[in-house]
């Protein structure tokens, strides 16, 4: 069997992959009692004295590599440090592996590593070490970010804990980066003013953690979008969540394209958002913090959770439908 | 200007791209003082109360995937274990960023971490956390992994404290991963049992430790080999070092195969060795300890550090020479 463009592309195919080619071959798969590989969480952790190790990794390819609102280099920082971040760690570190094609330009090499350093700044996020190799098997560059925070024992976020009654709340805007992406990639001929929203939001989780909220849960939606986020906190919580398609906070623009390209905004990926599932009595408040944040000033409570259903449900105009986790890549429907 | 292979084969080439494009535009690079990315040491470390995490990464690309001792996946484990180990760290925990050409076969990936698992297991590190993208971009898979391990706090082993009198030992007989890639690569027609030395030697180097003898300095001759590691080890050091050719473990196959090719064995990467620089009285005991070890069985004292000379001089049967830094792969003169 041949691996395909689906087993990675975030949704129920790659699921597949990794369970059973993957996680069923490893057997040392967590350290001193750890959240480990098998959580397939954000990020796993490792326990040491009264903290906790935090650590992720993502490998970044992306076409173009210089796209509406950001680059390569803005997205392996922001990936990692997100990651980090949605376990209520604080980042400290990033290690970056460079594979470089043969014959790539030293000013884009340089645009990018630009690129990396101010949004390292932005996250107060140390570059700490690095590895580049130079390869002819490439087509273009390859950015592996890992990255290392710290959290106090016992006090990671996962994405596995929604509680009945939580108000599932996000952060801003949804189907930006993937959308960007995909207009640029496919050079479809729209006049648009579509960017994608990479940055990292470590600093507008940490408000919303120096004030106390409780998060029972959080995600960020990144390959899989909206849909495949929620989708997975409600399994691995063995809850049900609803959501309300008029609360779902979306731009005009990217509502409209996704209409025209016959896609569900559900389904695109993200780069700068994260999913909170937050006790109801402090959702509110939430809301006001993340909306004091100019990352997080479209913030809507978008639904709930419940143990009425399994799953993810959204009431529309028209009625209730399940949110499916996707398959595989988001494809316009006019292709 | 365009990046060449010669800009990622571990030599004088790769070390300016890495200081004029990288570092020179990375403002935060260290965190709470500990080793940064400028020290271009094989690990960083971030100091933690009375602990220091350590913590590396490496992109692992080859041709071919499964070679004579070996397959990509020993080496994306062994490459990171041992980035950590010779830091003087225990490793912990590593990551696995995966990158797979579309179209890839799924036996082969099973078989890869498979091998990841049984490597994983020799070493006893475990493998807690991962990303899996599949790419139309790259011909063969690439697996960049990053690792953690844990040190107390100042006693992190750097490449640059190699002091006046130490013992210069190597764990054992150089040249054999190179060789045995390059040969499978380029299917040269000799008959050789030439096998890849590619091994977690983390348990080693324990023993090393465990048995308190004083390392002052340690490094894994990976690309550009020995000769790259000591004058890499003696540069930062600001010490020279003079090595004894007769003294340099290696196969008389490798040597031969190196003759006939007009190889330098210097030069060549090994992917399961270390470079010690031992205090003088402790270099016996240190040699005997290796040698109980398979992976240590062939350990030599090849030579010392002195301040007569800079850089690094090899004692031949012929007279003295300069063991200069290698400029880029080596590449066999009668190609």
């Amino acid at each position: 069997m041949k691996i395909t463009r689906m087993h990675g592309a975030g949704g129920k195919v790659m699921q597949e992959l990794i369970k059973d080619v993957i996680l069923k071959n490893l057997e040392i798969t967590s350290v001193n009692g750890g959240i480990g590989l098998e959580s397939l969480d954000d990020s796993a952790t490792i326990p040491i004295g009264d903290k906790e190790i935090v650590f992720t990794v993502d490998g970044h390819t992306v076409k173009p590599i210089f796209f509406p609102g950001g680059d390569i280099g803005r997205l392996a920082v922001s990936g990692t440090v997100n990651d980090l971040a949605v376990m209520g760690a604080k980042p400290l570190a990033l290690s970056l592996s460079l594979i470089i094609p043969e014959g790539f330009n030293l000013e884009d090499l340089e645009k990018i590593v630009k690129s990396i350093n101010e949004t390292s700044k932005e996250a107060e996020v140390a570059i700490i070490t690095g590895d580049t190799k130079v390869s002819d098997g490439v087509d273009d560059i390859i950015i592996s970010t890992a990255g290392i925070g710290i959290v106090d024992r016992g006090k990671a976020i996962r994405d596995c804990n929604v509680q009945e009654g939580d108000a599932i709340i996000v952060s801003g805007n949804i189907g930006e980066h993937g959308l960007a992406i995909l207009l640029s990639r496919e050079g479809f001929d729209f006049e648009t003013n579509i960017k994608s929203d990479v940055a990292p939001i470590n600093k507008l989780i940490e408000r919303v953690l120096e004030e106390g909220i409780q998060i029972n849960a959080m995600k960020d939606p990144t390959r899989g979008g909206l849909a495949d986020a929620l989708n997975e906190m409600a399994e691995k919580s063995n809850i049900g969540i609803t959501i309300f398609e008029d609360k779902i906070p979306i731009s005009d623009e990217v509502q409209s394209i996704c209409d025209i390209l016959g896609l569900d905004p559900l389904t695109i990926a993200n780069e700068g958002k994260v999913v909170m599932a937050v006790k109801k009595e402090d959702a509110e408040r939430c809301l006001e913090i993340l909306r004091e944040h100019p990352l997080g000033k479209n913030a809507e409570i978008i639904g709930y959770a419940t143990k009425e259903h399994k799953g993810v449900i959204i009431e529309t105009i028209v009625g209730r439908r399940i949110v499916d986790m996707p398959i595989g890549d988001p494809i316009p429907r006019v292709c």
